[in-house]
C-alpha cells in the first residue's frame, strides 16, 4: 500500500479512494460482527442525503457514504461539468453525523481503461425519466451494481425522491442476487414542499418560486386519484395546471404502480404520481405516494 | 427451511437447488477458513468439465459445481430443448472427483417472475460468436454474474474451449468488481484433437470424422502466423482449406489478441486463432494459441 493510497483522516472521517481500502475497512468490521450500511451519493450533500445517512445509522453500527459523480449517467449535453461539488462541506457534514468511512473513488478507480460492462434493467428502467434520458438508468444500474459489489453492505439506502432509480436499484439487486437490503427513505422537502435536490442550486429566485408549486400539484393529483378519480382524468387536469404554472416544459406526469412502475388507471394497489419538468437550466423531478382506493362493496 | 428445499445427498455429493442453501454451505466453509472454487457448467459433463473441476480442486479445498442449462443464452431457434442432460451421470462423475456441493437450481430460482436485468460486455462480447448468436453473451454474462454473486467463490474455473466466453467473463468480473479470480483451463481433446463438447453428441459418424479436422486446421493456421505470416494470408488459406473439408458452413475463422480479442494482423503479442463451423445439426467452435513472433532486429 503506497502512502498516496492510504486512508486519510479529514475532520474525523476516514476517507479512502480505492476499492481495496474500502474492502479492508469493511472486512475488519465484518470480522468484528458489525452490520454495514452504504449510502451512495454524488456529493453536494443536503438534508435529503443526511436523512439517508441517519437511516443507515439507525440500521447499522457502521456506515459508508460513497461520493462519486458518475459520468456514465450523464449524456454529453447534460450537466456533468456543472454538477455541484463541495468535498470539504460534504466531509464536514458526514463527520458531524459520525459516518465511519467516506469512499471517494476517482474516475479511473470506477472505470479503468478497457471497462466494457453495462447493467441494464428492463421494465422499471424504461419510460418516465428514461424516455428523455435513455442513457441514464444503464449508468445508474452499472455504478450501483459496482458500489454494492465493492462494499457488499448489509443495507443500502436510497431516496424516494429518485423513485424510478429506487425501483431500478431494488430490481437489479434482487435480479443479480446481491445480498443487500435496499431501503427507501421519504423525500426531504423545503418549507414550501420543494423536494431537496443538488440541482435546485441552478434555480433563479423566480424559478425557485415556481418550482415550489410542483409538489403541491403532485399532492393535488394524488388526492384526486386517492378519492377514486381515474388516472387519465386526474393527469389531464394536472398537466393543464402544470402548463399554466410557468415551467418551460413537462417531460412527464404519470400514475404508476408503486412497486413495478407499470401504468395504472385506478389506484387499487399502492401507486405513485411522478413528474419531471424543466425550468431555466434545471430539470426537476418529484413524486408523491397514492394510498390504494378502498372499493365500495356492490 | 422446508423439507423440500433441504440439501439432498446423492451418491455422496450434497446437491442444493436454492441460492439460500448454496450460501449457507459456503458460509460454513468460509467460517472454517476454507477457500472456495466454483465451476459453472450446463451439465452433460465430459472430460473437459472434469479437468475444470480438478483445477478448482487443486486451488481450493472446497469446490462447488453448478449445473444449469441457461435458457437466456439460447435463441428461440437454437437447441435448448435438445441440449443433452444427464443428471445421474453428472452426479456420479462429480462424486468420484470429491466435489463438495452441486448447485442445481431450477429455472425459477435463477429467473423468477419479474426478472428484468441484463449484463452486457462490449468489445470482447461483440463479433466472433456474437455475430451469429447476438443474444448469447448477454445470456452468459448475466447468468455468470448471478452465479458468481450467489456463490462469491475465491476462484471460478472456465474452459479455454469457449475462449470468447472466458474473455467476456474475465472482463465482467473485473468490471463489476466481483472479488474472484477467473481461471482458464486448456481445452481437453479427443484422440484426433477434436475439442470435447457436449454438442459433439449431435454428430453422425461421418460428421464426427470431418469435425476432427477442425483442430488440425487451426493448428496449421496458428503455425503459419507463429512463423511470421500475416493473418490476412494465413486466414484466407485456412478458410479455403476449411471450405473443402466437408463442413456445411464457416461462421468465422479469425486471429485475435489473446487478452482483448481485438483483431490482429501480426502476432506480436499472444494471440489466438478462433473458428466456428457448422456441420449437420451441430455448431462447433475451437481455438488454438499463437505464441508471439519474435521480430528479427533491423
Amino acid at each position: 500500500m503506497t502512502a498516496r493510497r492510504s486512508p486519510s483522516l479529514a475532520q474525523g472521517v476516514v476517507r479512502v479512494e480505492t476499492v481495496a481500502n474500502l474492502r479492508r475497512a469493511v472486512g475488519v468490521w465484518r470480522a468484528d460482527g458489525h452490520r454495514v450500511g452504504l449510502v451512495p451519493t454524488m456529493g453536494a450533500l443536503h438534508a435529503g442525503h443526511l436523512a439517508l445517512v441517519e437511516e443507515a445509522r439507525r440500521r447499522c453500527p457502521r456506515v459508508v457514504v460513497s461520493v462519486f459523480v458518475n459520468p456514465a449517467q450523464f449524456a454529453p449535453a447534460e450537466d456533468f461539468d456543472e454538477y455541484p461539488r463541495d468535498e470539504a462541506g460534504d466531509m464536514a457534514k458526514l463527520a458531524a453525523l459520525g459516518v465511519d468511512l467516506v469512499f471517494a473513488p476517482g474516475r479511473d478507480e470506477i472505470y479503468p481503461a478497457g471497462f466494457a460492462t453495462t447493467v441494464t434493467v428492463a421494465g422499471a428502467g424504461a419510460g418516465l425519466c428514461a424516455a428523455t434520458r435513455p442513457h441514464f438508468f444503464a449508468g445508474v444500474a452499472t455504478v450501483v451494481t459496482k458500489l454494492l459489489v465493492q462494499c457488499l453492505p448489509d443495507v443500502a439506502v436510497f431516496g424516494e425522491k429518485d423513485y424510478q432509480q429506487l425501483v431500478v436499484v431494488r430490481r437489479l439487486a434482487r435480479d443479480l442476487d446481491i445480498p443487500v437490503e435496499i431501503v427507501g427513505v421519504p423525500t426531504v422537502r423545503e418549507a414550501d414542499g420543494l423536494a431537496m435536490s443538488s440541482r435546485n442550486a441552478y434555480l433563479t429566485p423566480d424559478e425557485r418560486r415556481i418550482a415550489g408549486g410542483l409538489n403541491v400539484l403532485l399532492a393535488d393529483v394524488a388526492g384526486r386519484v386517492a378519492r377514486g378519480e381515474a388516472a387519465s382524468g386526474a393527469l389531464a387536469w394536472g398537466r393543464q395546471r402544470l402548463a399554466g404554472m410557468g415551467f418551460d416544459s413537462i417531460d412527464y406526469l404519470e400514475l404508476r404502480d408503486a412497486e413495478t412502475l407499470e401504468p395504472v388507471e385506478r389506484a387499487t394497489r399502492p401507486a405513485r404520481v411522478l413528474a419531471a419538468v424543466r425550468i431555466g437550466g434545471a430539470r426537476l423531478i418529484d413524486n408523491r405516494p397514492v394510498a390504494p382506493v378502498v372499493e365500495a362493496a356492490g
